[in-house]
């Protein structure tokens, strides 16, 4: 398994493991924000993927969509594959609201991160859960 | 054909037509910059596309960023679907560079666009067309 990058490892709690990706939640009480981190290795491009394990991110990240649009109700889903500060290959989902912190800006570098409560978090977390399906392997 | 968003069509230039998206050049010289934006109406995110049109997008989304990175060489690509201010669905793609001016910093709000002047413009367009192949209809 590619290690996870150290700010990945530091900045989110690992939720589970799905086929191709590890499932992230970002420790960042403002907005639903999930990351996908496919499980290869040295790769920084989605297009370096082959294009199976690209069809399976897609899978993947339509699935987490669907579930954080069930589950949390944004006003949008913010979608992106920076990484110009992290290099190792990850996907951004955040749930957006039109009145969130910083609509409607992107939410990277915007604000400090504000760490979740225990209770908060489990919750986000259960919610997630009951629409995410079987596509996972959850940790913990 | 669906209608493209007045701020689309106010910022952007129309390269061209794929199976799927219509190609766009955001009009700001300090990054090359591209959207696609799937012709289909009322649709605001990737998962409210058909899945064959999620594939679709995917083909023509890893052919442009394919080609972006064989003409311009960024540092990194940036791919994103926000849509905070938007609502169409557009996937940005944008070629990043240790040395641009927002580095590492996502481009979204983060300076005036600073318009092409024609030439520069069209020695951009010509350096993705030599990459991107035949899956596009180009415009003029």
């Amino acid at each position: 398994m590619a290690e996870l990058h150290p700010r990945l490892a530091g900045d989110c709690l690992l939720l589970g493991q799905m086929p191709l990706s590890r499932l992230l939640l970002m420790n960042d009480s403002r907005y639903p924000w999930f990351i996908l981190v496919p499980d290869r290795e040295g790769i920084s491009e989605i297009h370096e993927l082959a294009w199976d394990d690209q069809q399976q991110l897609l899978t993947e990240s339509m699935a987490l969509s669907r579930a954080m649009s069930a589950a949390f109700r944004p006003d949008k889903l913010n979608i992106a594959a920076l990484g110009n500060v992290v290099p190792q290959l990850h996907v951004h989902h955040v749930a957006r609201y039109r009145n969130d912190p910083v609509w409607p800006a992107p939410v990277w570098g915007a604000l400090p991160a504000k760490a979740y409560q225990a209770g908060q978090r489990a919750g986000v977390i259960a919610s997630l859960r009951t629409h995410l399906g079987d596509g996972i392997r959850w940790v913990g």
